[in-house]
């Protein structure tokens, strides 16, 4: 049968990445309190493709992210992308799995269970060059405005805000234990489920905590970094402001000791 | 040319709507402001298609519609209804136009221009069964929760919120006077420029004025029932609540006196 | 502690629906294959407010859909919905579900496995005037169009298209056989992992069945009222059209015996 | 009046960016046929903040960029990011602005006309390090797939896709030019509107330049790589693949001479 993609190119245009992109799959990830967690992903898969072939094969990156959908912790990711690389001897396999992560949580008085839900990213690279791997994970936060609070003879204006960080791998760490380290830098965290003396806690833990987009930025910057065990990462804030019909945002980026202040 | 849609179909199965989804058009509609406003809409055009017939010609509606986009006050997007009706010889043709209004507003107190965008829809059908023209408009506001309020020693939780009301047509009115009667039923307005003076101003106001999504729900349905205008209207109000990462939501409708409280 | 929600309300303004929106939930749903499939879903949850109560107690509704998540069949949902109702002592109450359903199909001449996802979406109320409950469907397609296929000398423009049907519960029925019903009134059912020979026996078969949306809506609504199982329907179609940058579209509605041709 | 943006923080953190998102305006940017095009845009603008500042004003994000909404050419937007530097007296300011961009568009054929809209961004940095512009655009497409049509005895698959060029500023160019050169490469371009004749030519046109996302990408990189006057740029590609539910993708980076094959 004719194989077109395998043709000769002479076009002389190598391409960085080719690949598929918004697969849907069910997959299942480490969870710290369970054991392994069933969750549902979008994936994009890439490899590089040299000048002088015309096309790439699409339907070996299914083939091969499916053998691997039942047990998607970290390493196995990056073994995905050493199987995609091989079998399409590409010089470079790329990909990127986005998927909501749940965790059970109780409200900080009444103790009352829900669920709440994290978006999280496994983001790699293996070939030429080496390795790379970051998770990123988004917690909502909910931030009271310090200005607002300064000028105001009563109340002060806040929302719900998200917080993202980016991390590039170190030794092993949970998913759950960044996201507590988030929570802890943000005005208050939220919930899914909390009864009056829940909301009273929350409402008044959060006004005697203001923060800026700025500060949770950066709390949640200095709080990563004393951790000391991820080489490069990124942190991001964006609160919905309940003033506006815009956002506020803030980023820091962490490359090490040579940049950090 | 061979017209397969044309063609005969003996499946006895009528459809309900047939057209097109997701047209991008640039239009222009009234501004009490400006006279006229330019913006970009999202389009979806409709006819019914009697049994006996095997598809309809979809690039009528496009044609149709392209000759009216330089004035699509309500009057005329009905007429353009009643166009795409009689070109296909429809039995009745639906359409709806989703767009950003804007509207130019100023500060509390600094006094400050800013523009905030408003989501709008139009929604018609004409034909067989008679006319009906809704109009939607969806305002942005600040809500302070009144139970956070009533049970916290100091602040109260407070949100981004959208209010979205569905106005069935009676004589003319300004998507301005509806948005302002909406911000009046919040706990405040929001803004698109806010200097310290105002910040203070939003903060104490929504303080002083707690609501609920069903208090701002109620306030905007009795606002409305008393202009006298509508024979037809929902209300609907939803919180992006600052202490959770879900929503909060309310709605009412008003169906005429019969059914009025 | 003061029960703000509790307060009488005097502006006699009864709400349709008061509850959450937009939250994200693990749960698990009942599969053909396997028993049960764990997926995620964005739940809200409603529920009548009679005129005299200033609001609802939003938290009970997290607290009774958590105790449900584990085991979401159809009857589960309305027993959820029922606890609800009870709970808020309601009229009525109401819910929707949506999350992706994962399917493993394989490919046509090669027999490869692969995942795909189909939207679905439980709605139910529970309440005086009676249980109703609608499951939706959305299984993506690939759809030749038939006109140009007529009028071409070679090729014919084809696209992918989502089939969504919307079935009010009558007898129990598996996901999986509606989608079999939709996928074989299209051109051609897409695929997650496609080889060569996969790819000429559906660029082939596709060619072999050109459908508009208008031919899929009809083929789908007669199959499905050939079931004689569903007191109501609603078949969707829409088409990415390859040549346009908006969709094509058709809709029918089956409503019992008596509306139906 | 208190200034706690401007107190002292000595947490010893810069951020690298802090400012608003998700601002929605009308703004107006030049048009090749009409002089000027009034359209609708998101906007993100950004300062950096340095160590010694707790946060910074964000109402002076929105009043400059209200100043500069009603002419938004190129050299303006960066002259707009100027202003936002000097007003907040940072090393450097950051902007992204996105909108639709609409073009009347003629049938190949008939010659009717049609508005079609393309995705744009402008990107920019004016600060320490130099200035910075990028422009993106991007155009839908029809493709056929090659392997499809070779493999295929009759018929081929194709499907919508998206092509997105970024492009980093050199001398003067239209957008309509890169747009015109984006479709050039693509099996065909898409339209607003096609009576039947239009509809043969589309489809026999595009079954004769069948092209892969990979032929697409190099084809547009050859193009734009000739024009010679963008020191970088990017090309993308994305098939809407009508024979799965996920996309294909491809991608290519020019990096001046140095690097180009």
């Amino acid at each position: 049968m004719i194989d077109v993609q395998s043709f000769e190119d002479d076009r002389e245009i190598p391409l960085t990445k080719v690949g598929v992109k918004q697969l849907r799959y069910p997959v299942r990830v480490l969870d710290k309190a369970n054991g392994t967690q069933h969750t549902s992903a979008r994936v994009d898969l890439f490899a590089s493709l040299p000048q002088h072939f015309k096309g790439t094969h699409m339907s070996r990156f299914i083939e091969i992210f499916h053998r691997y959908k039942d047990d998607l912790s970290m390493p196995r990711f990056l073994d995905m992308l050493g199987a995609i690389r091989d079998a399409l001897a590409a010089s470079a396999a790329f990909g990127r799995m986005r998927f909501p992560y749940f965790i059970e949580k109780r409200a900080p008085v009444s103790g009352l269970a829900g669920m709440l839900s994290y978006e999280c990213c496994y983001a790699g690279r293996v070939g030429e060059g080496g390795t790379r791997f970051t998770v990123s994970i988004a917690a909502p936060v909910s931030t009271v405005c310090p200005c607002s609070k300064a000028l105001s003879e009563r109340g002060a204006h806040n929302q719900r805000g998200i917080v993202r960080v980016e991390l590039e791998l170190g030794p092993f760490f949970w998913i759950e234990d960044i996201i507590d380290l988030i929570e802890k830098a943000a005005s208050s965290p939220v919930y899914a489920v909390l009864k009056r003396e829940d909301e009273k806690w929350v409402t008044e833990h959060g006004y005697d905590n203001p923060k800026f987009v700025e500060d949770v930025v950066r709390d949640v910057y200095a709080a990563l970094r004393s951790l000391g065990r991820f080489p490069r990462f990124t942190v991001e804030a964006e609160n919905f402001e309940s003033i506006h019909d815009h956002n506020a945002y803030a980023r820091a980026e962490y490359a090490g000791n040579a940049s950090a202040a």
